[in-house]
């Protein structure tokens, strides 16, 4: 933690774990809402078995939440390792930032039904960081081993 | 490791990880007891294209397994970082077993698909203790950066 | 970084991470190939509504990647605090070897849909690495409380 590196990658990986949550927070909602429920025992305390069915707004957001599973969780792992190669700060902050400004237009996009391919745009974008600090381990890994 | 706190967070990290292998373990035997097979050639080694088929033990098993991915995940990440910023152990420790406890209760309680809002209370229970650790850290980085 | 095993686990885990977002742009061509988008918006700009469906290359790649997500996530948390614990260099390389070639093999099986039981036992025999280092780690972090 004493790196500003490591500080700089706490900070958005925090970020984007709320920003998760936040995605959670609302499928709950729209679940009550919507009255939609994916298990029988929820739909039976909401008024009754007719309310476990699906919704196309409870599925859109769990698509950007696993969405965010495939791309967060994968950056949380790289941004770590990455810290402990000791990348230069602005550059770092770069990586990170791009990735954190893109997965947030990601989950925008995603929720809006923005038209395409804004989602797909920010979804790309957001790779380019994750790929360079990937290749930037495997350089760094091959030299200490 | 020489961190007390760390070796805490390991430990609950590690049997966590152990009670998603566990659920994955139950989705397989569940497959193979009902008979439901997602991919056709499993169904096909199992008695004919007829098995390709979903089961609801099956896929309740699988949302309590993508819950875990979408909590226990982000928990590892924190719990890690925030064992990083030298918190008080006794503070540390009651973070990482309520999150834990809660994590398994969900579980159980998705399982026997027990009366709502048991479920949805062990989730949120257990939010707390990450949400907290999340601002922690938030705090700590903006003053490290 | 420093440790040679940690640079052996930051090597293994970013092919692995990679290896994943290879299943992720997979997906993408897929869709793209097969005419088959799971958001409405993004079916209006490939040709419209119609498109707008699912189909079973594309779920089969999807379930490849939610694997992905259930096994290599967690060993990216055990790898690494297994790390911190300074194990055999050997002992740990073979680890985090059979757990990385289980893992591409049960990928390709997967997508080239290979007679059963080909991708569950790569499934298993990556599971063992895991489920090794989990109690390593347990037997360490009571030892390190």
């Amino acid at each position: 933690m004493d790196s500003a590196v490591f500080a700089c990658f706490a900070f958005y990986g925090s970020l984007l774990i709320l920003k998760m949550y936040a995605l959670a927070f609302i499928t709950g909602q729209q679940r009550l809402r919507k009255k939609a429920f994916t298990n029988p025992e929820d739909a039976m305390r909401h008024g009754g078995l007719m309310y476990h069915r699906t919704d196309p707004d409870v599925e859109r957001t769990r698509r950007a939440h696993r969405n965010d599973m495939e791309n967060i969780y994968a950056f949380l792992f790289l941004g770590a390792v990455y810290s402990l190669t000791e990348p230069n700060l602005f550059i770092a902050n770069v990586h990170f930032l791009v990735f954190f400004v893109a997965r947030v237009v990601h989950s925008v996009a995603y929720m809006f039904a923005m038209k395409a391919p804004t989602r797909s745009l920010a979804y790309t974008i957001g790779q380019i960081p994750c790929v360079s600090i990937a290749l930037q381990i495997l350089v760094h890994a091959v030299a200490h081993w």
